[in-house]
């Protein structure tokens, strides 16, 4: 596709394919008569990220390592394309990931809380059912479980995201090429209410089961769709396998599933579309959890540079990187002293207060985050904390105890600089790059919705 | 200049003179050969806006006046550039408000808290003297002090920005041409600690002064420099003149400054420069009053509209917006209906709070806030805020007492959904956006140095 100026509007765009297309939200694809100008999409979901959370990982980067992230090296390098993205979903400025996924899953802005489903009932078909429809490999790859509200939206209709046993289901059928995540729970007999073996039945189905590292890295082919769930639950937080071999050899990190994924999936001459997150960007924003923020953050920035360098030799390759939403506003408020604590965690606030046995102590607790994270608190601090270990008595969204972590972050806030505005999704313009042939025509403002024709358009896939 | 693609990198630059020298930081600025850009310059500066701030003003926009932020349209309608830019100082990657704009002002990061001064005690020469000199007319207008950093560092060299009497002494000699803002109690001699006649000082020199709105629109020409020093301190919020109509008629609004600072130094045919401040947004997010924040955005977006207008009309201006640091990092996490009770408020917590002639009692100041604001707060909640009024142990940037105004803060959030991350400036990168010709020249991420050479270059103003 010719290159050409990034702002020559309506008329140029009109007489390219993928233009007509976009920016035509919920309108019905047209079939395109142009040459297309790519013929693989990676899609790139860091969770809940907020543009602080982006830009302090950068940071952290360029000090600890003296390099940038592969994200705003794209920009650095003006290799990349950028644009601000709403996120809005059919009934709230704030979007849920369902929503926020379905958006570019199914082109309609969906009511939070539903998976392709709109407000009366009908169904938006999943954009990798209509990837796989035209020939193409298909997959979703997170370090959540992969029955997820992000990887769904990209495959199945639901009415409620809340049912992932339900969801584990509904991906038998389809027969994608390539999913991978945790959430083991959702397949296996004794965890699933129901008491259904689907682990059995996706062997039964013809599917390549992956269930620990060694399995991923074995893979060689897609003889066999293949279903790998590494862990129950989400995968480990980056930062807190830096010092566990064990769990490194167990479970697989985000990047090397996303190496494993596109290695597998790039095998179909056709062509492949597959959808990355790193979901637990979005679960340490939920808990205020800084180190499991900046370094989840990392390991997805460490999965777009495989997927860039990919791209940059495969040459038929769109990678889109972007968030379904901002989460909790991060930001460095602080001296560089203070952020550089950063550089010599060694565990996250989930791992410290996750893994107590029985109370600790306030000595011992000091100890503890002391040695996971480099700073001492004070007393009075760590006898609230404690006060609060007990209480369970405000759930919020993947943090079991609400008020503890709340607590936890702001003392952490007077050590490392580090604040944040809130536990929750926020209605926040966000980031969205692209990388590679058809990324010329990223507007600079797009809607959610427009993805969803963009890559359809840009691949000459009609729905 | 010829349009050319966004993207194409050094080679094509190197043909043209503005890109030779945009990206060589701190580096000397050659003479360009080539036909240039821009005649003039407005360069917009929203202090202290993270990015939820303009999100919010424009999502505010969206359902109060059905209409987009004049800002954010650039984008939509696709006429202007975007790039990310980093904010730090030579000492900090949080900078304050005088680095930030000695890096535009002088082209090199100096030390927080200094104007245009060097580590090592050299002074960077700013920016409109430069242009002053190449017969441009240049000059400031703010909704803060005149006097303030975020002018300072576009016209003056001062080791210390914090005596602002004594930066008030430094403009004289300079003769600006329109110099706009408050801040009469560095003029006054009967407020300056030296009890000297600076306005009358100022008119001796040749200046003439206005000092109030009907002084500003009577002016008409450029025979003299212009100081006009509206109030003393900074000018109200935005919002709290919307039902103040003496207010409205004795202070001129940010908008009223921008449209006639225009009108005059368009008059010159070898062109202008002018740097245009919503200084008070800072202040706003200082001290976490959200109906200051948003409002005074809003007011600074009205002054982005007028100067659009002007620059698409005439064709030869280059409109730099920006911000030289976040603040707070606010996001909007509740409910549609919770975000809609801005739509509805007539005061600032600042009026709430800063014009209490006596301890009220919770049920008035329930009231008050009602009258405001329109939400009822809990008695628990207002006991708690009148505990916090008599004390101003801690008093913050431009925050009197900043407990009072966190705790109030943190109140609101529970009923508008907009929450804040600290009351102090973040290390974010930023955004800025170009309209006019040059801003082809714009890359996806800078230094907030390289804006320095940037306008010098695209002007064809040599240092």
């Amino acid at each position: 596709m010719k290159r050409r100026d990034f702002f020559t509007g309506a008329a140029a765009s009109l007489a390219l394919g993928p233009m007509a297309a976009f920016g035509k939200e919920n309108g019905s694809h047209q079939p395109l008569k142009n040459k297309f100008a790519a013929k693989n999409i990676i899609f790139m979901v860091s969770d809940g990220m907020s543009t602080g959370t982006l830009n302090m990982a950068d940071i952290l980067l360029q000090r600890k390592e003296g390099r940038e992230s592969a994200w705003i090296k794209l920009y650095t390098e003006k290799t990349g394309r950028r644009a601000f993205m709403e996120t809005s979903s059919a009934n709230a400025l704030v979007t849920d990931s369902a929503a926020g996924s379905s958006a570019w899953g199914g082109g309609r802005k969906v009511p939070n809380g539903n998976l392709n489903v709109n407000a009366d009932g009908t169904f938006n078909k999943p954009i990798l059912q209509k990837f796989k429809e035209a020939g193409k490999s298909v997959g979703c790859v997170t370090s959540v479980t992969i029955t997820h509200a992000t990887p769904a939206g990209f495959c199945i209709n639901n009415k409620s995201r809340g049912d992932e046993s339900e969801i584990a289901d509904q991906y038998l059928d389809l027969k994608f090429d390539v999913m991978m995540g945790g959430g083991a729970e959702f397949f296996q007999a004794d965890k699933r209410k129901d008491k259904k073996d689907l682990f059995g039945d996706y062997e039964k189905a013809g599917y390549k089961l992956a269930r620990n590292r060694d399995d991923l890295m074995a893979l060689a082919g897609l003889q066999k769709p293949i279903m790998g769930v590494f862990c129950e639950g989400a995968l480990p937080y980056s930062l807190d396998t830096f010092e566990d071999a064990e769990l490194r050899k167990a479970v697989p990190s985000l990047p090397e599933m996303t190496r494993k994924t596109l290695e597998l999936l790039s095998k179909n001459p056709k062509g492949f579309a597959v959808q990355i997150e790193g979901g637990k960007v979005d679960w340490a924003a939920h808990s205020n959890d800084a180190g499991g923020l900046l370094y989840d953050q990392i390991a997805f920035d460490e999965s777009i540079k495989i997927a860039l360098d990919f791209a940059a030799k495969d040459k038929e390759t769109l990678v889109i990187i972007t968030t379904d939403h901002g989460n909790s506003n991060p930001g460095l408020f602080g001296s560089n002293k203070q952020f550089d604590l950063f550089q010599k965690y060694k565990h996250t606030n989930n791992w410290i207060m996750g893994d107590l046995k029985e109370m600790p102590t306030a000595s011992q607790l000091i100890e503890r985050i002391e040695f996971a994270q480099g700073y001492a608190i004070k007393t009075a601090e760590a006898e609230k904390l404690i006060g609060l270990l007990g209480t369970k008595n405000e759930k919020g969204l993947y943090v079991a105890n609400k008020p503890l972590f709340r607590e936890f972050g702001a003392i952490q806030s007077r050590y490392t600089g580090l604040g944040w505005a809130s536990m929750d999704h926020s209605a926040d313009y966000v980031e969205l790059a692209m990388f590679g042939p058809g990324s010329e025509n990223l507007n600079p403002f797009v809607k959610n919705t427009e993805l969803h024709n963009f890559m359809l358009g840009v691949t000459g896939v009609t729905s």
